[in-house]
């Protein structure tokens, strides 16, 4: 399988191709972004790579370090997790709350906003500085020391973050949350506001198409079965609301950002990310989605 | 891989303990099965095949039945299904109605009862005698002329249908059901009514396992890409409100059904079937869902 | 109090100014009435009266006959009925279904459509022939033998009255509903088809200002208590969405149909009957809802 | 109408019965108080009154206290208030937040818990200091200086309120609270906390039975139309998810807190207070309904 020549070829192909959906505006760092701005990069598990485009340039990867802080948990407490948080896809944005409500409280997995915001909790219980403790976990993964929270998107996130707090209160309300909601919220807004390239992404997530050991030193960060879970979860609600169209139609595990990055994985093979800033309706790369589809289809690759 | 040796040995193990969970009893045609049958049966790419325990007699396959029906419309129509139905893991079972209402009559997927009862509508648009089409549908990817519908099960079905009845009122509402609410409903409960054995169910779901060929004649019944998108909304959508939890423990796709009768497809190796009558909370098969963790624990087979 | 003047007087008034809103155009009865037709008529407790416009034209009154089953149902049965029926005020329009469901297939209140549903079942299991026993009773009320169901009104409400058709088929799945889904239906869309004018709505409903006595026999439908409690459901569930509206703006107990009739009653003083058939985006007659307004506030008549 | 002797009896009857329902007990403040206390206090247009048992014991008047700061601001801004809260009841507990999200932050009315957050963030946009404002104007309703807030129940009440706080946060990401959220939280918290007696609420309610005039001044506080309106809010909205069951039992209306007060008011004629601490199952005096369903029948005094 000649993967540059693919890649490179529905790179160039999309690219001459109208740029649709809109880059997310609720806080300037995002808003302010180039949406022109496209980049791939792909590790396979023999450590070796290919990118096209903007694949090195640092955008604030938003959801996708929910998968990190997933892993840092997971890691630490294994199944005692799932008590707190389930594995069940969401329906609708629409029913976040009521959902949250009528289940007392247990988000239904750990990659929607309420559930990330559990780990978070979970972690504030294990480490004194989870803030620490993440990004050494995220730099050890990237192998790039220099991986860092952005201060201004911290902020920018913090001032606009009310139906955050909202889900935070409904939690605590039921007993769900154990750490002050401020601490919660602080640490919550902090992760989302790490920035990465597609190279540093594709390297950090690559552990997960390697049955759990990272593919530059050959050490394990989950066993195979948690990696394994991981991934499932990942397939059934890395994407909001369009969980099932991606798995429709790409066919990989994967996480998605507002900030247009997407991280896909083929278990045994490789991991890629892609980033373009303008998003579809649902909240995922427009050209991201495109893309991977096209990939999967070229390639034949999709794990169904 | 000894397939033989693994499946037998987790079937003696699984038989020895416990049968927990409850047998469906809304209709007397399922609360009368004898709760101890218990049969696994696998056909892999070549035809090939192990079985144990209760592998030849048939039972009621009930929701498994919505995958043929879905197979029939989707290599009728193609894509334009999905303008009347989506492929969105839907929330908790509480949600079907008011999910139903806020879509505007659009179910979330093909797989839940709404979704299957549109999907019953579209076949009545296209044949004259839909319920003999889908009959001929499945004996062929079965290879077993005397497969057919139980008229015991669908009466049954048809006085305790109350909830289906409400579905079909309230997608006519919005002018997503094409056809007379009866004869959509007639032909939706007897869909249902089929039986069918696990030998005959795994030769019937093989041609998923087999990027969409007949594993027994080489016919094409869905494209390649065809194939896996039917995957993928197995993945998704095929184990009611417990999608994640199956991904996440058992990692393949699969459709469950109230009689007891799980599917399941590794791609590009086997399906596999498994059968026993005591469901557990989410209404899936208590031990299916135990034998199939294990088995694909022990294989590492789990496509994530 | 000068009523004849009053009235007069806001009529010619809102004659004058823009007729707002739309006409129910659901059904081609409704659709093709004169949107310009206006009708006002008051009756005291003395049977005196007065009216204008076209207030001896019959129309269709639509949900407002659900006061006239619902009075015929407590009459036979008393609080009994409060078992299948509640008396809260319902949410928006948006939760009927969910409200249904969360609430075991029993409905909020007597007046929305789902729970004048259960209340003509509860009338199948009392009469023989309930639609004659209706009739008779909405009859003898106005004392006019010759008020009527519509025939076409019928056919037209059951060729489109698929919500509601989702409606009961819920409850029954609820074991609310004990007799077939289609013959409560059928008695339920008669119902809805009645025609009658504002003298005779008046009329009908001048007992439930008289403390429960018919004003021109003095005969008791009602005793004084059930009359109060029949007004105070009216007052919190009249009015569809808008039923804290118009306790605000009106503060009469009363209600509506989507013929735009609206009938309130001021308990010890007078039944008054208002009819203009288009409705504002809540479905009560936009004239209708200024006139009582404009009435109530220049007679100082709110029960408040 | 010899009122003291109607209520002396009815209170000697219920006061012999068995006090049913149960305190509540989400904060010590109210959870220590005497399940057996038990007074009332009815204060007629001239001034005049009746009381007996616990009627002059401060207690907890919780939601109550709505009522005061609804009148504030309404007096204070008018109709515009209901840009930002609705006059609808609202449905069940359950719904409350699926309401407020499909409803974009507009709370259903200004008696339940959202509504009554934003009527504190419209005073604090009115008022330098809304706690003085408020104090003040229930001191002088009531002709009692030194009525207050209660500290240790304020702090109480912030240390449990994690559900006002997810709703505060909700609306004002919908843009529909202008303060700090931990501002209008703070505000809303001490205006719960306010400690009055049976003849404090009484003599404060008592304009409302007086056309929105005070009974011991003669001084205005409403226009008469405004009084009107309140009463008609408190009608259908005072009474959490019992506001039809109250209307249909009781029949006047008035306002409980879960402290075990409610008052009640029939225009023209009186108020009413009741307090005895243990609660039914949706949140009203156990005690405090019986009394005044027998009191309004015995009086035939429903406002129906």
């Amino acid at each position: 399988m000649n993967y540059p020549r693919i890649i490179k070829s529905i790179y160039r192909e999309i690219k001459e191709q109208e740029n649709g959906g809109e880059i997310a505006s609720y806080i300037p760092e995002l808003a302010n972004v180039d949406a022109e701005k496209f980049g791939i990069q792909l590790t396979n598990t023999d450590n070796l790579g290919v990118e096209v485009g903007d694949s090195r340039e640092r955008f604030s990867i938003q959801s996708i370090s929910k998968v990190f802080s997933l892993c840092l948990a997971y890691k630490a407490i294994g199944r005692e997790l799932w008590n707190r948080v389930g594995v069940e896809p969401s329906g609708t944005p629409f029913n976040s709350l009521v959902q949250l409500e009528f289940e007392k409280g247990i988000p239904r997995n750990p990659l929607m906003n309420s559930g990330a915001i559990v780990v978070c909790d979970v972690l504030l219980g294990i480490y004194e500085n989870p803030e620490e403790e993440l990004l050494s976990f995220i730099r050890d993964l990237a192998d790039e020391p220099d991986i860092n929270y952005c201060e201004t998107i911290f902020e920018s996130e913090k001032t606009t973050g009310f139906r955050n707090a909202s889900l935070v209160s409904l939690m605590k309300s039921f007993g769900n949350i154990e750490h002050e909601t401020e601490r919660v919220l602080d640490f919550y807004f902090k992760m989302c506001s790490i920035k990465m390239s597609c190279l540093e992404l594709s390297q950090a997530f690559s552990f997960l198409a390697n049955d759990g050991e990272k593919v530059y030193d050959g050490q394990r960060v989950l066993t195979r079965t948690q990696t394994r879970r991981m991934n499932a979860i990942m397939q059934t609600c890395g994407f909001y609301d369009e969980a099932g169209e991606f798995a429709y139609r790409v066919g990989l595990p994967g996480k998605s950002g507002v900030g247009g990055g997407i991280v896909a994985v083929h278990p045994g093979r490789y991991s890629i990310s892609v980033w373009s800033p303008k998003l579809n309706t649902k909240g995922n790369s427009w050209r991201g989605v495109r893309f991977l589809e096209q990939f999967t289809t070229e390639t034949e690759h999709s794990i169904f």
